[in-house]
């Protein structure tokens, strides 16, 4: 799949009008508890559950696969970097070899739970600190896509629409998917604001429908992440889903990538 | 399978003398380094892989499933507690749906490496406290064995012979293995001799043989731990090795439980 | 001091109607929230700190420090079990050296805090199943006596009120401090209903200051544990204050033990 | 203290002709064993303790701590990455606030066994990566200063000689000592050659005893850096404690900075 040029043109055509939504889920740890779950599950099509480095653990990872396959919310490994009190947003010196071994760690230990629900798992999205080195990082991205490749060369990887992550797994002979944020704000290149400026986020639904759907027309992206943590995220996340679908997209994690 | 009684008769028959030599590997961690794996499994012919709670990383955990695949040692999960300041060995007061969550969790992580390696699984060994739990909890065993089964039926839940944890193997319809130890003590009724009076160990490698060649003569057990720490631990493995080859039997995974 | 007699006398003099109010906090874990410790904090006289095992994190700790330090609420040591998952809730067969060592270790990390802060560290009390296991096993009560004896012969060591664990504090020559709790019920016998029981806990405020009130004025413990998780603990944890303040109690950590 | 100046007029006069040699020991964890500490001891003059973040468990600390005490050898905390797996070698994008946080808190831990034992704690000398971070990062160096000043403003502070560490703790009015590596090849400018390049390590301990003997000479250094992993660092550690006693130096921690 190219993720400029289909996804792209398939914008215009009815069989590719199909865009994927996806949340970050399964974040609890132990008695601690993140994220509203429930709720955000209502809206999104494909979930990204934590695996037990950056967040989750054994219970919260078999709930939560549960609760997808209920819901039938496509499922996919969110491995992170091995570092709980920093939630995986630290970035972190791991050689390649390094990452390639956690991701197909935590890759596996989610794939237990969904033999073990029945269910299936469809993709995989790195978080945080190992998302972003992998989008820049060409090395780093290409053993994550190894990783996804040899445990299951029939997963979908998601990265940031347009990063060396994508590049990677389209490399390898791996599905792709890119990704962009509606709560995010680009730059007029269509790079991400960084985080540390005070422009980095959309807190108005309107103004984060309005960019999905210009980046969804534009074919500039086949999924689109949004958020669960509080109500003012997932009036956003609902407001979205709701332009999308009044805009004749149809939303699934079927992208047909 | 019957523990007690198809392999008892099976010592007598030709299709039967067949035995399974199990070793625990894998379970270095980071910079630490334990055990002489390369040795033991020239040795053995099946190994347990610590998952990454007792002991093992991803790193040790993907070099030792290579390093089985090569050698065509069968290749088994060796989940623990997770408690690696005490290498799995300090017993913890979980409830069975945590024992069936980590024993998922841990089969998965490592599944994900096999896969990686285009190898593949075939058993399922609890670790240190968790094993000794399971042999005597019929609940911890139930769990743990509905925990292999619903990760992949086809695995070998190995366990303690005659204990709760090869009961509720049979029970869920897995086929088990029950293990004897080269290097510990019985008493006359059959149980071992705990770790804590000093007669426990066995250092003598031809009172070992001895004893694993009266064991799997008499049906007791489908397969027989040997231990890989140290030149005696060696040697000893390999003299239990030697006897039971000089004995006719036939040394494999392959037990046809 | 006497946890059953001069205490006992004392809430009938001037001088010893003093009772301790002590609450849990710091239980926050990086990204994860949990505890009111802000609204807590302005009722009890005395608090708990997580110290990195089963909960909290050098950010918390250093936090939280600082916080009770600015309202003048006495600080003490919450050393638990090295099981973050678990919350430090889940029994271990530690040794008695074990719970030497991690609990020495945990109040130091502390008081680094403490004297990075400027403030004075108070007391020690174990938390969960640690507190749980030092109140039955006199091994383990004296190992953890030991180490708060040997880290700093000054601090107030807090457990069950007529425990193993205060009887060791005292054996040792440490200052104890018996602990009651205001929303768990009591037996006639005076040890407490299991958690596991259905009426094990107090939720009605009146119910909990009338029992507290009991508990104190038979000086049968010289601090009171309150919790704040939800807006229902603390409210009862403002009642119970004010039952005593009300029945001519001084609140205060300064308990003269 | 100035490193550039005293010291190196100090190496002139008869007062100042005493030395450092220090060794990282305590680095095993539960079941895992790193390092000849026992013999390393028996050649330095300090020891760096690993506080539990990288390496090391309460077990250990107390362990070494009571070895340091028997031997005579200044005793000091070695704070880490929070990375056990990547043995704190693995640089993280740690903010200066939490390089204090985690600073204090591994102090105050290793505090907690030395006042338990009765000795005395000397000096705070970081670990793999936070030292190399420490050593260019100025914000970072300064946040670890403060962290060793507000725990106890007595201890003294070991880095990289030279580097924004030392500069950062004479800043804050701390005694500081700059140190050098016996067994790491310098550039002709002063600067390490990178582990990386070929040439980084020193293997002949004639080479490495006259590098040292050099760099005290010239007062580059207070405190000098041996290894003790493998007969081959233990010999090379003795060999240059030997040039410096043959060539008059005093080894001592007391190097009065």
């Amino acid at each position: 799949m190219n993720a400029d040029g289909a996804a792209g043109k398939g914008a215009e055509s009815g069989r590719k009008r199909t865009i994927d939504l996806n949340g970050d889920v399964g974040e609890s740890f132990g008695a601690y508890r993140i994220g509203a779950d429930e709720a955000l599950l209502g809206i999104v099509t494909s979930a990204n559950i934590a695996c037990g480095f950056h967040a989750g653990d054994p219970a919260t990872m078999r709930r939560t696969v549960r609760l997808c396959a209920e819901r039938g919310v496509a499922i996919g490994a969110h491995p992170g970097l091995p570092d709980l009190a920093g939630f995986g947003r630290r970035e972190m010196a791991v050689s390649p070899q390094e990452a390639y071994e956690m991701t197909v760690y935590q890759i596996g230990a989610l794939a237990g739970f969904v033999r073990a629900e029945g269910a299936a798992l469809r993709h995989v999205k790195p978080h945080g600190a190992l998302y972003n080195m992998a989008a820049a990082d060409a090395a780093l991205a290409k053993a994550i896509a190894e990783a996804v490749y040899r445990v299951d060369g029939s997963l979908v990887l998601v990265g940031l629409a347009g990063s060396e992550l994508v590049r990677a797994g389209e490399a390898i002979g791996l599905r792709v998917a890119g990704e962009a944020f509606a709560d995010r704000r680009y730059r007029p290149d269509g790079t991400l604001v960084p985080r540390r400026e005070p422009d980095a986020l959309i807190e108005d639904a309107e103004e984060a429908a309005a960019q999905v759907l210009r980046l969804a027309a534009e074919g500039r992206a086949q999924t689109v992440c949004v958020h669960g943590d509080g109500p003012h995220a997932l009036a956003l996340a609902a407001r979205v889903r709701r332009g999308l679908e009044e805009a004749g997209w149809t939303l699934s994690a079927d992208i047909g990538c």
